[in-house]
């Protein structure tokens, strides 16, 4: 008997399938159809992603900082080109002050092609840092504003990393070590480049003959996770033909099972379109969000530091600490967030050891606490989360957890919870005291000695079966 | 009355004008219509132009010799690129040989884009050298076979001597200089690019999107006299949309009027389609032609040594000495073809002395005997010319040219002129002493000592209303 | 009667001083007498300095890392000439191999002359780091084993930082903004040079013409606070002429009042001659100390990872951490030495990040407990320091500091003191718990929470007036 | 008795060489003894040499041109550093002017070492061309005001072509290719170094560790044929140490038998002690002196253009032609001199072509003439010369040569000759028609075509059997 039912309810799930891959749903060139594909649930569990900005900018690797007195989106050291040519820009004149003391007036962008040697570049060492830090996912640039892309594309023929130097496929390589690893593997690519003349001259063309076949390329040859796209904003979605090929993406392309994109496919598009929204250094496209009443899934990206693109200029003054950067995971993934933390190599094709550290911190606070980040989801009875809150939430399952990014001696109250339940300290053996008063559960955090404290940074108490 | 009759002449020729002007050929994108338009006269009758080779090819500067032992087309220093790359070539294992032991074998070719300085390039004096060399129209590689252009094309962005190195407009520059000193400007043009990889996945998007908008926009940046393609041979014309293209260039382009094409349109075109025939160190098309039968404009293009790209490899005896440069323009000329001496300037944008001393060499040459080479056509009674001929022919009017390039101290006799006529031995004053002989026309050389002598190459005997 | 007082008191003083000046001992060319005179006790006071490697060893920046097998004196990167040079080198293959894959074979050392640029160096910034790490002097390599200097030195004309890349004084560029701070500066230089071949030729004129000359000039030009010299071991320190020179140093030169020297001045001479004592990555020269039976000055010095010269190789797991770092610091110092921290500049002249976090990290540690550091002396009842010993102590005036690398929640006793006295832990403010039991004191941890724990490396408790 | 009497002539002329050797005069340390010993005769038999400058000044390979309107002695390219360096140097403005736009303000000669690459370095086919051009013996630069040696001297250490690039001892290399040939080999020395601090600060230790030296070294390795000292005018010989080198060099070095040496020794020798004397475009150095007066052979030395380090910035207008050359020879010789003809080799270690060009046009003269110059001297009864002189004598044996630099068809009368001889023309197989007239020999020369004209240059008159 129970075989038999085992037997119609194996038939009974094969057809189901089969009905789902026949039916599977066809998507239209319109943001309505496009907008109806759910973002893959792998994404939302995933949480914490590694950003890696590395092209020809990574050669003069230079940058303003905070000391220029300029805003951190001019400090980007990955816009150095612009940086030099575009007088308009609050930080052109110490870029130019440093790009002729250093290099002379007469040296051209172009000309630094020939210092991006990557000679120490071993992917797998790479990879095994990513692994540690307990990210899910990274997303390399294939392309930047600058039109350099770090695969082998045709339409740049003599202007990537194959044809000039250091003559190899950066995108593939790096590919396959981070997958080795069990993470997942994404690009950046941006619609526009600053200076080429036909993306200038015919944006149409430029569409048609180079961007669009630039993508399909790419998602053709590494199947990615993500396509994260960038400088969409000179043009409507439109121009840029976002839709259609969208639709190719999430029909026919070998990456539509899983592909994530974001939002940056036209003027108009930014937390309303496409995938994933996306903010960057807290820059929001709604002024009002907090992220916590988006119901969609959204990631921040932002450097360890005031750039994307490897700045030499910066010192450990310019660096977020680990206990800044863990903060800022638990504030976004509390929001319902990802971080999407960005690196920056060298030219030569090392992660500056100061990055490790900071990924190994993070990786470290992971190992203890990660159950409370990985796999969950905002907890939407959450007070509000402001500048200045040190306690978060997140849920999963049945299961909250409560982030503290500072210690408290006192007890904590938690609204909204009444019915009693068990907690822990993660990475703490001890037993947490637990109470309700007026209505609300209170947590008494346990005496600690540096003997037994589990956490350098934020302190997590979960509270089991209480959702 | 007499006003009245200049008005009504004036009358009738602006109509005629008028009527001319509406008339005017509208040349068609098929063969029979655009070999119907006859080349401009100003070609004919310069007889002599300077071809330049000069791109990236120049900063290696190399390429095998005779001592290798391999062909003259296996020595040229332009085809570096595919001299490194195609095992096929004869001269694969010399290419190779010398670049990895002078830069290693990692060192790709487009590294050698730095080197391509041109610190010492001037114009003018170019310009200068070329006037004084009494050629008449110049030449330049506007693009090669690498794909690297000399001016600022839009389609190669980052591959052209604007983006990169020497960071210059050097098409345009020599343009501008070359006019001035009134000589005719063109641009050599290569129709297929060896590595683009646009043209090989997709010829029809490479001469659409790439070819062709590059051509237009060469034309109509510089309106080129001279249009000088190649790299045919891959595709019939039809493929290159070639007639498509010359109906646009003889129609609406402002080159219209005066530009001259060649033969090199298709796999199919030569010595049979566009404009002027085009033969490179003799390579003749039709294997029995010796250039007299052709009666249609032609032009021989070799170097002075045996390399067009500027070859650091050649020597004093690989390069032609300034008489047998002068022998090779007589007997071209007298055959009815023209020829373009072609010179390679060096990275850093000099002219070798070595050129230098062979163009002043013809040039002081020239301004003896220039009036048997400008302006003049083959004399159809000529004796026809091999390989040993030392005396040759060319007509001007009535007056016949006889160019003796060895000189003879016995007296030289002509077949086909039977009535007596003045004679002289240009750029010398004494009388020349003729007769008419058994039919034949006599002339006996003068005596020269040393001080009279007025060349150390060939001599000229004008035989005046003769024709 | 009291001014007259003060003025037989003031006339004395005079007196004694002209004295003391007149009778200024004058230290003979001998090693006794050299060795009579006492290090300044400033650099005892001083514990912690900041060793610089830097020159254009900087430039290659690699050498072995542990993943090699190879010993810790194998790792060093400032080692590269020998390094690619010396096949019994257990490193050679390593060596090798890099360098061949990444510049070529054909590539020499002195190729990398060009690369030096230090565009980013400040010296300001440089100093500024020092200041906070909490070190007290500075000892820069003025010149390497390789020849190089970083001033310039006559006798390395295009062989040193001006003359060469990055044509500036960087030695005494560097000296002016660390004494500016109120640092001490020194330079290291090396007496031998591996490939000058005036060494390996004619060792007496090196030294007479070329070694004597360059230390005499660096001594005058920058009076530095010590001259750590090294490369001693081919020769006797006579052939070094190192008393000989000693003697001008502590007799006659601009250095000689506050100067101090170390003990590598020939192959006899290690922890027995010239002023202190020095150990390298825990290499004693007297196999049997454990530096807290000598009573001699001494110091150890060690990069931060494996390496003194920046070493690209080195990654996260290459280098100490923070803890590891101050707990050497108080190995050293409770032993009686001195920890000379070595950091590795880049070529283009930045102290790598990761080095500037570790230097925070101990300044900051220094801000709380700094006063077991400075100006102690090793308490000479301390129990024998181990490998595993976790309670250290320090002794200065009467106060004793015992300092707790591990935390300990149990009881701590110390043999040795008897009478009750005043015990805080530095930086918390809370009482300290003592008692004498079994004749030894005893000290109970207080219970600390992560808000009130002053540290999370080393811990110190004041014992006051027990000495 | 015949028999007996050869023995005894050999018995005799044996012990009279062991005489002579035993004998061999010592050279004292003082002018007089050092000027008594005779040039040896190979040196006047040679007539023609080749200089060669070749450096890191190669590099730059630049001066100024007539054009820019400073004097021969401001033109030198070989100068370089020093142009771009003294501001009191005519040429002062020409050279910043260049290097501030072409390598930038920044870059300094030192920088030059990396672009000495001497990829095409050939010493076999470089004596292939001096051999063919008639040349008897090669002067090298092994060293120039630079410093930099092309040799690996132990006293420029990392100066030299050895440690920098090209890495490859030219000076050893270039040698045994000319030796292979059978032409004598040389070095040409400067004795002071422009910007070698030892020089400045102290010429006593300089001279004795530096200059000595290499001297020393120099001779001993090579055993050269000529050593041409230069640099010489800042101080009188006794700083120098000139006599006692030469003392050294003229009794116990190897090439003590056939060494010459020129007069360049101090400040007050020229033309008056040492070995030959020098001009240098012409520059005599006793104003009077026509060369004709001088009875001590010398020797003129000149660059084919206005510069003997190769100039990239002369052009065909810059280099003398072939007929000026062959002219200057005449001269030079006739006036009882040589010649020291020089040419610039490129960075990369190409000879120009231009200068094989006119190398291979004096061969082809000489080849054809050369009984008229080596071997020969100045006959004592020839006209006083002059600038317009046109007509030379050379004497050897009992017979005159009369060289005419210009053709003459009227008869030519010569003074001081009365008895009647066979005169031919060398090249011309035809009589020579002679006379006697009013005391003078006259020589009528023959009728040329330009089929019997040996020569386009100077033509030469063999009167033998007159002397």
């Amino acid at each position: 008997m129970r075989k038999l039912r085992l037997k119609w309810i194996a038939l009974f799930l094969i057809i189901f399938q089969i009905n789902q891959i026949s039916a599977q749903k066809k998507y239209e060139a319109n943001w309505n159809s496009i907008d109806s594909r759910p973002v893959p649930t792998w994404f939302e569990d995933a949480k914490f992603g590694i950003f890696i900005h590395w092209g020809l900018f990574s050669v003069p690797a230079w940058g303003p900082t905070a000391k220029d007195g300029v805003g951190v989106y001019d400090r980007y050291a990955e816009w150095y080109w612009k940086g030099i040519s575009d007088p308009n820009r609050a930080s052109f004149k110490a870029f130019t002050k440093f790009h002729d003391k250093a290099f002379g007036k007469d040296y051209k962008y172009q000309d630094f092609a020939k210092g991006f040697t990557c000679e120490m570049f071993s992917p797998d060492e790479w990879a095994k840092v990513f692994e540690e830090s307990g990210a899910k996912y990274v997303v390399l640039t294939s392309k930047h504003h600058e039109g350099y892309t770090l695969w082998p594309s045709a339409q740049s023929w003599n202007w990537n990393a194959v044809d000039l130097n250091p003559h190899r496929d950066l995108a593939g390589d790096l590919m396959k070590s981070v997958r080795e690893k069990g993470l997942r593997m994404g690009y950046y690519y941006s619609l526009y480049e600053w200076f080429n003349p036909l993306y200038h001259n015919n944006v149409k063309q430029y569409v048609d003959d180079h961007m669009i076949p630039q993508m399909k390329d790419l998602v053709t040859r590494y199947k990615p996770d993500v396509l994260w796209t960038d400088g969409e904003w000179d043009h409507p979605s439109e121009t840029w033909k976002s839709t259609e090929f969208l639709s190719w993406l999430y029909n026919d392309s070998p990456a539509k099972n899983d592909i994530v994109v974001n939002d940056r496919w036209g003027k108009e598009t930014r937390a309303k379109h496409g995938g994933i929204y996306t903010t960057e250094y807290d820059l929001v496209h709604d002024q009002n969000s907090t992220g916590m009443e988006i119901n969609h899934p959204w990631e921040e990206c932002r450097g360890i530091g005031s750039s994307f693109g490897y700045n030499r200029n910066e010192n450990l003054e310019d660096y977020s600490s680990s206990k800044e950067l863990i903060d800022i995971l638990v504030d976004k993934v509390a929001r319902g967030g990802n971080l999407l933390l960005n690196i920056g190599p060298t030219a030569d094709g090392r992660i500056p050891v100061i990055m490790q550290q900071r990924l190994k911190d993070i990786g470290r606070w992971l190992k203890v606490n990660g159950e409370a980040i990985y796999g969950t989801r905002k907890w939407t009875k959450a007070p509000k989360v402001g500048k200045n809150t040190k306690i978060f939430f997140t849920a999963k399952g049945k299961d909250l957890y409560l982030i503290s990014t500072e210690w408290k001696d006192e007890p904590i109250a938690i609204e909204g919870i009444s019915k009693s339940s068990k907690v822990s300290l993660l990475g703490f053996n001890g037993l947490i005291k637990t109470g309700i008063k007026s209505g609300k559960f209170l947590i008494t955090p346990p005496v600690l000695s540096p003997l037994t404290n589990p956490s350098q940074y934020a302190w997590v108490y979960k509270i089991e079966n209480v959702l």
